[in-house]
């Protein structure tokens, strides 16, 4: 479409430090949350409890409508869980049209930063944050769509390859909210350490101090069987998942290390 | 002391589902807190924003008071940040001696359960929230031990192998909130598989579905020092730490798969 979207700045989502690591880019902030294994939900209770809740959740940012809608389009955020939960009952209970007020935030650490000082410590990072109306999923159709969508994220083809279509107890048990985007902001930090002229101009401090980056990444495993399995060998689908995504995420790591800092950052 | 040390349980730290996953003990509530890189903690704005808001910081749980307190004695939460930002603002405003009320909330992956439908997949996981009122230290003996607590948290020893102590400027820059902790839970995923009998008595599904454990676990990499590092050879404590928490991580994922369910979930 050669045009970037962007979410509009308001206060409660706009960065006031570290600037040039703030993105409002639609694509950006949905790739993080869609990597992330689990987002962090937050939500107010109720006017009788002084504090904020957070959930761990799994969820998917996707487009019901416009499903081909690439990743740096307007979509919504689905979320997973189970009927009873509290944060279900408040979605259900909120007038007609309104939904509950959500933040979905996620951050992944990449990377050490081990500077002169620890003041000029840091993490290379990726973290977004939306913020939004949550509502239940009531349409059927959507729902299943969302399921599929949601589990999919967790291993790549495992809908298909799983016992579907749920039945109808799994149904009613399972609760997809979806979120509509207000609005939402990313920050990336990315590149090498960074210390101020006093330090790295000091040359008693800088031949007693290590620095450099430690680089941070998931990695997966080797498959485990569970012990009534009837099928021995690990599927192609997961074998070449877990090997596509070991390789991604330390090239990630390790190429964030080598990322420029801004003129700023440099010294 | 011969006892376990438990959170009240409230409505808002209260499981209702999944109870047997339920913790309210403090030693392992804070282990999972001081085992994160990152933690996402919740607070309201203020009146005119509807959402709660999420920031991602660093934080260890700690007691200036008793630093000698083992991890399961009652012990404040932390939490590192910078001087101007929203969260700090809203601290230092609150009436004096009421503080913030925030949520400070980790989740760690340990494991993909692939099972034979989609309702029984999972995670192995451990995630533990904290509710409690947040205030500035302003101690600054008790904010320079927090510094360094925080910073070790990052990589152990790392404060003493730095430029300490930092200067009027830094100490000026950094702000630390102690949060006073009112509850705590934590949740806890272990163990294999788990599906229903009408799935696992069915030939056909468990002959065509592969299920089992995928461990999941962060990986530290090779050290990348920096371009004008003087110091040439990763010293030994960064060295032996990074060794360390790669076998422990994994260690600890791959041993979550082994531990046996509960009655009620085994099949």
């Amino acid at each position: 479409m050669g045009r970037t979207l962007t979410y509009p700045k308001r206060v409660s989502n706009t960065a006031n430090r570290y600037k040039h690591r703030a993105t409002y880019d639609l694509g950006p902030i949905h790739k993080i949350i869609n990597d992330s294994q689990v987002l962090h939900v937050s939500f107010n209770p109720g006017p009788e409890d002084p504090f904020p809740a957070i959930l761990p959740m799994i969820g998917q940012m996707g487009s019901f409508d416009y499903p081909s809608a690439s990743i740096d389009e307007p979509l919504e955020c689905y979320l997973h869980g189970y009927v009873s939960s509290r944060i279900m009952n408040l979605a259900r209970n909120c007038p007609e049209g309104e939904g509950l007020p959500i933040c979905v935030a996620s951050s992944k650490i990449d990377g050490l930063i081990l500077s002169l000082t620890p003041n000029s410590h840091s993490y290379n990072y990726r973290s977004a944050i939306l913020h939004g109306y949550a509502n239940l999923v009531t349409d059927e159709e959507e729902k299943l769509w969302a399921m599929k969508l949601i589990t999919n994220s967790v291993l790549e083809d495992r809908w298909d390859h799983s016992r579907v279509p749920p039945d109808r107890a799994e149904m009613q048990s399972t609760v997809i909210l979806k979120v509509k985007i207000v609005d939402g902001s990313g920050k990336i930090r990315d590149g090498g350490v960074s210390d101020e002229s006093k330090d790295y101009g000091d040359e008693q401090i800088t031949s007693s101090v290590w620095t450099g980056v430690v680089p941070v990444w998931e990695t997966f495993g080797t498959p485990i069987p569970s012990g009534d399995g009837k099928v021995a060998a690990v599927p192609g689908y997961i074998s070449s998942y877990i090997d596509k995504k070991n390789s991604q995420n330390r090239a990630l790591a390790e190429a964030a290390v080598k990322i420029q800092l801004p003129a700023e950052e440099q010294h």
